[in-house]
């Protein structure tokens, strides 16, 4: 346990998640196997994971819509691969509005089937392309091992469905979406550094024909997918119907893309920044960048304090900053402990010494660093701080990445003992067998995170059979 | 059919209404009954109402958090009045994850159930409350009638739940919600008089002690609730025995409200405001607030009024507008309809002729108005004629509400008349008794709209029965 009554992260990784995910009042089990309680302060991170991506859909020109939740399921059984990946983990409707149903629906995993057959009735020419929409939803896929954030029965997120003309521009959108609506999130407003790749074909999402990812690092060692990016072909448009008169006048079959990215992330953020003290939130998200704490001395003035932080964390609101005025009747020392694990980024003390030199405490919780400011320049340094905070947790993990990357590894028995560890990612060439694929998977439970976005080929041989490489895989263990 | 040929609205209101959802691309039926496909303009003016809604919750007080779609079956039926009021509207979900589940679960039609069942855990002492959260889902009621965004299977909305120490700050709270939120934001961003009430104890939600409403009246001479506000004393607590330790000591239990607003809203806003050529939106969630119309000559220069119409629509976005530049290869008199259609509040239109002579012509959707307007001020002139339109579209609601109101019927016979021909809303004194009440229903189809906030007393005697009178209700027939 460390000061904070945590489990330390370095003695049990998933006992320092739950514990935070519940101590910070982000999220709790519900009544319902599987599916969470999202709380307040969870919520609040959510809504702004939710800003950063809908601004980056659609400054990218696409536009939001929404689809039924229930699907029937004999749509959803016109597509043979989606309906074998998601039957396992579906949740049927079969009575409503007190009757049987005559057709059993399902509650949406995914909304491909819905979307494509909706589309049929939207696209008649080339004139009609391309279709850029999204879609925020909730949606249920029943897990069996599920866990806060990470595996959930219902999870909230977006999900891209777009129709193009050509093969070229539909790969063309999936790319951009990993590019500058996933990774830009992830680093720029999540401070995650994250990898971009193809997935192997064991890996890729049902019916495509490439799945593009991003992968994250977890302070554990171990990676996690944090948000994916289809391209279908012409697969969807066949079942569902969707051709098109072409510019040549000629019948033609859309090409389909879908991404989603979901409440997942927050789960991301908590293992990629957090210490044994708790969270450390990016600025960017933090529900609260500053919190004030008013320190009272037993003898001095309390209101003299409190009318000081008042206009303080007015000061800040002023310049643009979420500010948390604590003035609950705690011990100060209660709630540096609380919002440490809450993760906010600048603690604000303010007591009656302070007062008489004209200048507030600032504690950056990244770093524990502790500085005086005078009072009078406190909303400027405040920002410089945060945007410091912002730039160092992004070093911080990707240096943390770096450290926990093998490259190149000298033998097979080197990088399965790393992968066993959970030491982090992997690097290495790939015969493109799928044989030895499952073989590091059974002997380390580590799998192909990604492959690089160019089919660029590699030198050498296989790190694991030793038959000519085709290209680099990067392999871990994985959420 | 007028001109847009379009159904007019004084031959036939739902084919008009009808038809504006289809063609201006506001929403459309699905694969499941009873439940619509959003489409993406439909869903922009949603979010704007959204924005509105959600910034309200906040500024008073309230946090978002997300409980789960799924709530165990056994959960709602321990609340015997909620039960009763959904049973008949309820999808259950009886397999999931490849087996039978051992309990169904309801897809949740509302979520008090869940949210106290959780509460119970929440709340141990008055230092817990108040409890004033909101979450955005959706929610599924199996709709006998479907009506696109007025009554569909699944619809999205808010649902408020608050936990007070006191009866009387619950209420408070209740009507706060009311007046701050839902009738500001129908007035103020949707430009919809409303009226604020009580309602009778048979339009009451199921379990509630006081419903409190917003009314608005449709061009049509119906009533649409638009949002609700309910106070349930302790009846949730007592159910999901949500109790806390009170100053004194004592234990009590929790007091409760819920209130709920939703994509009806969506309908409200076709219905008060349409014309025989459309939507008319108010500025305040309008997409698109200008629209710009190049007009190219077929023997002038159509790079140059494409370029100033670049420039202009560069201008109009700076200055915050919400702008849409229409340079589709179509006639202008087809873009004028389509833009005529879907509501945008002004037109701008820009050829030759107007370059020439350094200015535009801004055409106002509302009135019809044109103008011509210099084109360097074209931006505060644009933002003068918004603040002229969304004032001017609340105020033609509200003469029309006025022309449309029978205030104090000289007889029954009067009111049953005009009530019959759904004429607007009766206002008469009434004594209280349901007989009373189901009666105007039976022969009108009218219901009791609302009764005043306060319970205010009224002289003279029920419009229906002669009996002293014990408040004064409002009538109308309604969605």
């Amino acid at each position: 346990m460390s000061r904070h009554s945590l489990p330390r992260q370095a003695d049990d990784f998933p006992a320092w998640y739950g514990a935070v995910v519940s101590r910070a009042g982000l999220a709790e089990s519900s009544l319902v196997r599987g599916a969470m309680v999202i709380k307040p302060y969870g919520y609040a991170i959510w809504e702004a994971i939710q800003r950063a991506l809908d601004e980056r859909i659609k400054a990218t020109g696409h536009e939001n819509l929404y689809f039924p939740l229930l699907v029937p399921s004999t749509v959803l059984e016109r597509e043979g691969e989606l309906v074998e990946g998601f039957a396992p983990e579906v949740a049927v409707v079969t009575h409503a509005g007190g009757k049987k149903l005559e057709e059993p629906l399902i509650v949406r995993p995914t909304s491909e089937a819905v979307i494509w057959a909706t589309y049929a009735r939207w696209i008649q020419s080339y004139r009609d392309l391309p279709l850029l929409y999204n879609q925020w939803a909730n949606v249920v896929r029943w897990e069996l091992r599920p866990r806060l954030f990470l595996r959930t029965t219902e999870f909230l997120w977006q999900e891209g469905h777009t129709a193009h003309e050509t093969e070229d521009e539909a790969i063309a959108e999936a790319l951009r979406i990993l590019h500058d609506v996933y990774a830009d999130t992830a680093e720029q407003v999540l401070a995650i550094p994250v990898l971009r790749g193809r997935k192997s074909e064991s890996e890729r999402f049902p019916g495509a024909v490439e799945t593009f990812a991003i992968e994250a690092l977890m302070r554990d060692g171990k990676a996690l997918q944090a948000g994916t990016s289809h391209y279908f072909g012409q697969n969807f448009a066949r079942t569902y119907d969707v051709r098109f008169t072409d510019r040549n006048g000629k019948e033609e079959y859309a090409y389909a893309t879908s991404w989603g990215a979901s409440t997942r992330l927050v789960g991301g953020l908590i293992m990629a920044h957090g210490d044994d003290a708790g969270l450390r939130l990016p600025p960017a998200v933090a529900p609260y960048q500053v919190v004030i704490v008013p320190i009272a001395g037993s003898e001095g003035d309390p209101a003299r304090v409190r009318e000081a932080s008042d206009v303080l964390a007015t000061t800040l609101r002023a310049a643009g900053l979420r500010v948390r005025l604590d003035d609950r009747e705690q011990r100060p020392g209660f709630k540096f402990n609380e919002w440490e694990l809450k993760g906010v980024p600048i603690r604000l003390e303010l007591g009656e010494r302070e007062l008489d030199g004209g200048h507030a405490t600032l504690v950056r919780r990244d770093t524990g660093a502790k500085e005086t400011t005078r009072t009078d320049g406190v909303a400027g340094r405040a920002r410089e701080l945060l945007a410091e905070i912002q730039r160092g947790l992004l070093e911080d993990a990707r240096a943390f990445r770096d450290e926990h990357t093998l490259e190149q590894p000298e033998s097979y028995d080197v990088m399965r003992e790393f992968l066993q560890a959970a030491g982090g990612l992997a690097v290495g060439p790939w015969c493109g067998a799928s044989t030895c694929e499952e073989r590091v998977k059974q002997e380390t439970r580590a799998t192909i995170r990604c492959l690089p976005l160019q089919r660029a080929g590699s030198e050498g041989t296989c790190i694991v059979c030793g038959s000519p490489a085709v290209e680099r895989a990067t392999w871990s263990q994985a959420y």
